[in-house]
């Protein structure tokens, strides 16, 4: 008999009780063990909880009980779990975490001072989906050469919206904030965090390398617009938040930002709300892995698979999969000004003479060609929207350019520009 | 230091030799250990290969070798690699399989007699893609409601180019046939015997359900045409041959048969020689694993995966995924005639008053009721072919129906009947 208490009794905790009780004959004969929640602890214990577990709001009726096995942390926040689980593990119970922030800033503390006690976190990439077990397990075999994820159900809800109802961002994220798959401040959603954090995650199990989300770039989903959902259109790609992992010989490159995806690709083909991720390998090439990437039942599965494999037979691989540092070959994060792209970018222009020349002569000056240019009446009647392609260049050449460009006098508003992944 | 022994350098076996030869500093981190293939066994030693490791054509200098920890399974067939493995067991000796017609029929046998004696299996499921260990892991925490996977690539990829080329069966295998994506003799594939084999592993992990090919309904794709395709690109199907597990209160249908599946849904997105596998759990809803499913490469890189999972930590999960009996739910395999489905079907009919009335009314009297029906010209100019689809009924309802049918005078040819996966 295994004994198991949850931290944090909100959607989550609530469903992972529940599959614990459902599914409790089936997860007993899996695991090998019965798995009984014996406490939950919560923060103020008169708010109404359909759970049928104990509760107490002291914490240390967990932590200092030496009958609980397995500690389901699903507090929120960084600081206060991060203490949380370090006591757990001092104490030796292993740990279940879905808690992404925590892990983007503390995943190799936690993993030292784990040592051999099992922490398992399947839940905090992408939900319901497998794919920390995929990485660790299913595709170690392999140099993974990228990662390109879909890990934002509310911005892949937004995104596929304006391209199949025209309808603008604000008008979507006030859909979707009532819909509740947006929060009141949506920030962290669309403005990328929460798919950096997930990607952070990621990059450890695939390269070994520890990087914060201050160390990366990120960029949101709030410029897009209608002039850029038609030019995708008309072009064959899709627009998507990416969360993007690529090796080259020594660096690794880590950028979340939207995307322009043809739609023949398979991570084009990710709608609505679900999330998908693009796994590349030198041997096995491509596979990709769909689900649900939020919603309290399918995260409570990964905590469950986390606690049913801690339970069958301890952890067996390594924290974050690398059982000793892979000295063959420290890769470097590689700064942003020096990653390599082809880029979209579109411009308001005043529509006075020699402005389409004095641009392609300053991304000529730049080195970067022009791969497709395409102008468009802007809804100001004396105004044109230019939106232009460009073949690969690195990322200073397009900046520079776009700052002398928006310099000019005919340019009427900021750039706005997108990577397109090929 | 652990040393591996591949019985059986083919094309898979030589991958395996090859990535443990390239990625082995990287796996060596991963797994914690250095990872050296020892030795290779082959029938002729006389068929050049390019691999560098010792070669041999005696097993028992693998089988006898108390310094081998791990055999790798890559012989073919099914009762001498059975005996192999048994022996390698015997000895103490972790094994590593990509061989599915074995596990189709020994695969309790082989748990039985492992024991706690590690055996992968990653690579006999579709190839590269992680599958086995989703469902054994990822996926435990869930009643699994259904597996449906596309797990045969040359099928997928005929059934492609037969939609998007408007070619027919025999062309598009001739085709297969040259680009090696279908072997001389084709039944393994087209008939769906291959398909079969990866499904009962599936439902092993899933239910804890032994059945045996010859236990389980399986169709090919032989009889699909063009009248078909059509059919199916008007109504917005597209299809695909499918494997098919399904959970009901006592009972778990198992079948492999060509289907009708709407385009909207994810597994009719997959196309050309790639594999999927959409699974759905009562807790988690629907995942999907996408990827290749064949290639030496793809399928040695989940060999490989198995190889790092047994140095790591011994295999974390029981074999078929189940610690013990599943007692509180034994589930039954349905008898192909009580499933259930929507049907189409093709009839070539004669230009005979009184046909369509005929026809009806048979399947009135069997209670099947009719959701689409199409008349058109046959090549043939005084024939015509009926297109029909059908609401839900059982198997033995459509069944007696067709044998209705076909024995009218109308009829003109034998009838074809694909289901429909909603």
């Amino acid at each position: 008999m295994v004994n198991v208490a949850i931290i944090g009794v909100g959607t989550v905790g609530k469903s992972v009780a529940d599959i614990l009780e459902k599914n409790k004959k089936l997860i007993s004969a899996r695991a090998g063990k019965e798995i009984n929640v014996v406490k939950g602890v919560v923060r103020d214990r008169r708010k109404k909880r359909d759970v049928s577990i104990p509760l107490t709001i002291d914490i240390n009726e967990v932590l200092e009980d030496d009958s609980i096995d397995i500690v389901v942390e699903l507090m929120g926040g960084v600081d206060e779990p991060f203490k949380v689980i370090k006591k757990a593990l001092t104490k030796g119970k292993a740990v279940v975490t879905a808690n992404k922030a925590l892990l983007a800033y503390h995943r190799y503390d936690l993993q030292e001072i784990a040592g051999d006690i099992p922490i398992g976190y399947e839940a905090s990439v992408a939900g319901g989906i497998p794919i920390i077990n995929a990485l660790k397990v299913g595709l170690s075999a392999n140099q993974i050469l990228s990662i390109k994820g879909i890990m934002n159900g509310t911005c892949n809800y937004m995104l596929t919206k304006m391209r199949d109802e025209g309808v603008s961002f604000d008008v979507i994220l006030k859909e979707a904030q009532e819909l509740g798959y947006a929060e009141a401040d949506p920030t962290f959603d669309v403005g990328g965090f929460d798919a950096a954090h997930k990607l952070l995650i990621l990059a450890s199990i695939a390269y070994g390398i520890d990087a914060k989300p201050e160390d990366i770039l990120i960029e949101g989903i709030e410029d897009i617009n209608e002039y850029d959902m038609d030019f995708a259109k008309e072009f064959g790609y899709s627009i998507k938040l990416l969360a993007i992992a690529k090796k080259s010989d020594h660096s690794v490159e880590l950028r979340v930002h939207p995307a322009l995806v043809k739609n023949s690709q398979m991570i084009a083909k990710i709608d609505g709300v679900m999330n998908g991720i693009s796994v590349i390998g030198d041997f096995v090439g491509e596979t990709l892995y769909y689900g649900p990437g939020a919603g309290g039942d399918a995260t409570a599965s990964a905590v469950v698979a986390d606690i049913v494999e801690i339970v069958r037979a301890g952890q067996s691989s390594p924290m974050l999969g690398f059982k000793k540092p892979h000295e063959s070959q420290i890769l470097k994060l590689l700064p942003a000004e020096e990653m390599e792209s082809e880029y979209y970018i579109r411009m308001k222009v005043g529509d006075k003479s020699g402005v389409l020349a004095d641009i392609t002569k300053i991304l000529a000056n730049h080195d970067i060609s022009i791969e497709t240019i395409l102008q468009r009446p802007a809804e100001d009647n004396d105004k044109a929207m230019l939106l232009c392609a460009t073949h690969t260049c690195k990322e200073k050449q397009i900046k520079q350019a776009i700052s002398e460009i928006e310099a000019l006098d005919a340019l009427e508003d900021k750039i706005s520009m997108i990577r397109i992944e090929d």
